[in-house]
């Protein structure tokens, strides 16, 4: 049986390879699937579509352009896996977290003990908290093996 | 035609108490819905039910009550004002839009123009992105006018 | 028993009133909504909202204010009418009829014979098509009475 | 990870084949579903049918079947493009971005700029609006890639 | 607490009286609601819609029309009761078991024992099968007691 | 592009043969399910089950089990054929299609021009209506192409 | 606001008088629901219809009655209470949580600490733990204050 | 046709792999699926998660790790088997029941007849109880065959 996990959140670190390859050592049936984590390309990603925009319209034309992939993403997994990293905002990762409560899509948080207190709402509706990549791949191992 | 619009995020200002001045001054046929605001009281609803504890689970049990208040008003409004101050992560603020866009529950944000960029995927998701209490009290004169 | 109908569409006659007086003079207990139907107004929704802007996002913020409207009444409403004219390309209607339709709300068009082959596939998943207003009073009286 | 792309609109022009050639030359793995585009047999759909009909009823006949495949393919599609062309009063399209809209499946609209007004409805409700077909093979190659 | 009970079927008898008579007795606090049960206004209900037609086309627009009525009014139900009697064929009122089933809204039906086998489909998604008007009302007055 | 067709109603003649044997000649990409159309097998699908009985429970045991398997294919199905033959009550058939209607399913129904009148709600939730299986495979050619 | 809270569960103990008399002092705006609560009175909820029976299909004739009730209820509340007492399987009430559980309503379950690992998957779906009637109200009191 | 079916419930007897065996030997082409089905791990699967807890909280971590298989597997299920043995409460196994019923997901129970009348509830939301493993392999085989 094939399972789908998407990964949202943080794109400055490399959690997603470690997942990516301790799930692949540990011959785990998963696609996984993500937002795309080129920052500079996300920024850009309605640059080429009219009207030719700065600051807020910019924004919100490449964010339509990355939610037709994020959306869609979320609607097709199985899991989600939302990180938080210990700098930025990141509050397209909360929002991605309150859509799969939402949904029903079951999602692990992944982020240090020092988020906790900020997180709690968001880690409340998750079904685990987890601190590092590995135990990620080892609940995922548990859960699909 | 009565409307319900439910006001979501920041805790440490006035903005909920304009907002509502502004709309009964004008007359508008709303009822307000909000989050328990009292950040100790919020931080401790769980606190009268057993295990005793102390960080994560307290905050987990804490954040399971007033999911049940704050999900239901959700699910129970017309729209939702979500307001992100210029301090704290404020994470519950995004994590309430993602709720809405998956539920289909117009909003408007509330922010100050310094948070464009980071809430630019909240932000795609809105109806309409206001700076004041001022503004927002006067789109919702205008749409249920 | 109550019923919500809303009156989708044209909004250069006066079609809306010649319904609500119909309805009115038989005593059906219907409470008609709209969207904004003054046309400078509708199109100025979002010009109090920054950033101030022409063209093609003047017409965008206008356009998600004016759907915080629209869509919370097509959601609340028992019925909708949906009236096309002989003049301007009318798609925001033939978008709430499509709106209709995925939402299983019933709906009863208004429209010349002239309009039949290019409306024929919003017709087709209408329950009635009209072309008088009265015809649209007689059906309502017929359906709740 | 394949996907399901539905070309909605106009079909005058070669528009789709621009896209499902240019998609193809990048070697996108997308599958183009579409309406039946041949006018004249769209119209007949419904003739081999009983009751033999002219107007109103044939138009109806015609539609409820185009309808099976139209609904049918919106409904497993990942994303629609949705084309207006600047001939013809094009409600269908209007009708199936409205579908799109409440099943919240994500679109991209393809027109002309002189068609913003009109469709400022249609493109509040897209993720994306594209002035060409090569601007669409762009976008779709920058969301699944 | 109110409660709205939908009576479906059959129009050639009495039986919507005798529940609505028994539970008027009785005290309950139940809204009915039904079909329209005039069957030549109900052959007749789209009759003052053109085209004007005959047959198929006739008994397909009066169809729609009731439509309207039937469909909402199952919506906006507790319950519903759904009745067959021992002639004509009754295919509606078989239809609109299958909604309710589909919808998930527990009914009823009424019908002579010498109709369970070729009703056992429609039976074994009801909740109960009652034989006599009587019996449906002891089952509402326990039901909401 | 591969589509589910689910063939529901009548068991006596041999019309799913000459849909699916129509269907094939024309090389059409469906897969056909269907109820189990063996009667006496169809009655008996509880038997094997306790408790024993007959009559009332008989029918409710095996219908119970039949509904496993008619309610997950029309779940599955893309469309749905209903048809209704000459004799028999066949409220199966048409509470399948209330099914259809409620779920979103489209669906076909076949049958003759007598049963015109008794099936007018079904036909007109339906997107066709033909009188012999090839009509059925010309739309499903048509639909699918 | 006006509040609905289901009361589910346990039928042999005074909570849901202490439970009401508690909100009642409190002066909360809620609304409580229950299951019919006299034992015997729904073990019989179906003798009333035919076919006359024992055991198996007794308690299935009287679960469907039931279960008109229960669910309506469900569906209807904002929360539900779920009781587990010290005897008896109590499986109905369990039953009630998982419907809970998929409709996305808050739940609070009471029982005492004896039953925290068997009772672990319906606890870990709840918004909250209570051991006393007490804690309930003032759960109720803090959410809905 | 692919089947897929969720075998639910206790897991101190050998009923999955009679069934499984069972549907094996009669060359039924059915995926099977469970929940992990070892009792000390499953207790411990949050184990490898912070924060250490004993008690209540380490039964609520490790039964958020199990519902993200559990749930899934109930949504990706065409039908669930769900067994009850002599002995536990098994509350885990109503639960999973409730989450069908709510969800659609047709189900067969699987008890010996001493539970019938604590069972009431649950089998009568069911499609059919079995009393065997080898009866669920009848059942299975005549429903997909």
């Amino acid at each position: 049986m094939a399972w789908t996990v998407y990964l949202s959140g943080e794109i400055h670190t490399d959690w997603r390879e470690k997942i990516e390859q301790g799930a692949s050592q540990r011959g785990l049936d998963i696609h996984f699937t993500s937002p795309v984590t080129d920052h500079a390309a996300s920024d850009a990603a309605g640059d080429l579509l009219e009207p030719v925009s700065e600051g807020y319209w910019r924004d919100h034309k490449s964010s339509g352009v990355n939610a037709m992939r994020t959306r869609n993403l979320i609607g097709r997994c199985d899991f989600a896996v939302i990180r938080f990293g210990d700098k930025y905002r990141q509050w397209n990762a909360a929002f991605d977290a309150g859509m799969c409560a939402a949904l029903g899509k079951p999602y692990v948080t992944l982020h240090d003990a020092a988020l906790i207190h900020p997180l709690k709402e968001v880690d409340q509706a998750a079904q685990a908290w987890a601190q590092t990549p590995e135990q990620v791949v080892d609940i995922l191992a548990y859960v699909i093996g």
